[in-house]
């Protein structure tokens, strides 16, 4: 048994489907839940997301050898500061934020805490959308320091594969470098799309808007703290599309087809590259 | 039997749809394909999409009740011209091209040529993509305007609903200017996130980024000529993103969450209610 006892802050898409996969690979025993809505835990207990549920945080972690925080980023840094006084000597924190500088680099001292991020997830929310195998062949990334025990990111990469990932390691900063690119922007221009759709052309829209803009229905309260964490590197991001966009603009003003062609060419290179 | 004899100029996702389904409904029973490339032609036929062949546009129009071009959007008025002398003079011309003012105005004054556009498809090109329930459910758009003979329109509308689509009518202006908002403008943002994307960082991009360049797979020979005729809208629509994205960068500039918040707030509601 790799973690004997599992915590897990947070039990919603992300929380719900480590606390099944832990268990349905013999990861984890013993998974503990806390979350502020009791009726959510109790859900996640019958979902056997978890195994048992905790009044409060310092029950929580008292017992655990892992504790995973899938809180929105904005609370994972006060409970990460929170928990640190009840957990056990040898107990490992980490997290599955979307975000890394800022929480990597306000943990504290006398916590190992590795800052993991899982590339998985989806605009659903909640324990009841979780899935054993969501993170089966994705890629978590983990984000050490030169603070991070190496022992400590061992184990957190060995807990991951074991849920089926593959692991990349990269710095906090660059890891909100790639991902205000890969994915914050994505987020932000699908809610620009839906944004400025007129109600009387909703039935015009086809399986293009609808892809292109099903971030949208992610839930602001978790991604405006992402935002919010990621700020210069959204910024950043946003003014390299800008750029993009304006050099379309550029060619369709001037009827420039050849321009036109070379910039749909060289973004369907990159897509056919992605794969399905 | 509907259309005794339906010819479809293009034979590829769409127009092998078409003659899929119209075989299936009992709506078409000779379906003649015509098309640049014998390989595709011959591959149409295998598949069951058409059930001849013709060599050139004269011989494929000259039995036909019911005219479809399904070719890029540049092309369909030529062929237009092209194909109206060999027509009978019963038959009726219609299209399934992205945009309608340009190819609607230009149509030639003795044909009863009827604009459509049914709103489904796919990145995927080809007769190898296409079935016979393509078009369920799903709207296709009439685009009658002052010269359209009303019979001409009621047949294609006929037509349409035979193969399971619902029918939506309104000027080509309108339909140029809805889907510059819905379509090309989603297509060019796709293209635009997809172009900006370092090939370092293509490990680091989940579902979404991949549901957000799914389009940018689009063939450029289809779509630089949707671009072009549809500049004007598709700039406005351009115009109101960037104004729209402007919004949020002030926000993110100024820390300002509510702001943020209400952004992502509005546009869930409105991704909420289109459904998945």
């Amino acid at each position: 048994m790799l973690v004997p006892t599992l915590t897990i802050v947070g039990v919603g898409l992300i929380g719900g489907s480590i606390g099944l996969a832990a268990q349905k690979r013999g990861v984890a025993r013993r998974v503990i839940g806390f979350g502020r809505d009791p009726g959510k835990l109790a859900a996640a207990c019958k979902l056997g997301a978890i195994t048992e549920s905790a009044d409060d945080l310092a029950t929580a972690v008292r017992a655990a050898d892992l504790v995973v925080f899938c809180t929105p980023v904005d609370r994972i840094i006060d409970q990460v500061h929170d928990a640190a006084p009840y957990a056990k000597p040898a107990a490992i924190f980490t997290d599955a934020g979307s975000t890394k500088r800022a929480i990597v680099r306000a943990a504290p001292p006398g916590v190992a805490f590795v800052g993991g991020h899982p590339l998985a997830g989806s605009e659903k929310k909640g324990a009841e959308h979780a899935h054993a195998d969501l993170f089966v062949d994705r890629w978590t990334v983990l984000t050490p320091t030169e603070q991070t025990l190496i022992p400590a990111l061992e184990a957190v990469s060995v807990f991951w594969k074991a849920l089926g990932a593959h692991i990349r390691t990269m710095t906090p900063e660059d890891h909100d470098q790639a991902l205000a690119c890969t994915s914050h922007l994505p987020h932000l221009v699908a809610s620009a799309l839906a944004g400025i759709l007129p109600v009387e052309w909703r039935d015009l829209t086809a399986t293009g808007f609808r892809d292109m803009t099903r971030l949208a229905a992610g839930a602001p309260e978790v991604w405006t703290p992402i935002f919010q964490h990621n700020r210069q590197a959204v910024l950043d991001a946003l003014a390299r599309l800008d750029e993009r966009l304006a050099a379309f603009r550029r060619a369709l003003t001037d009827n420039d087809a050849a321009t036109m062609d070379q910039f749909l060419a060289q973004a369907k290179k990159v897509r056919d590259a992605l794969g399905s």
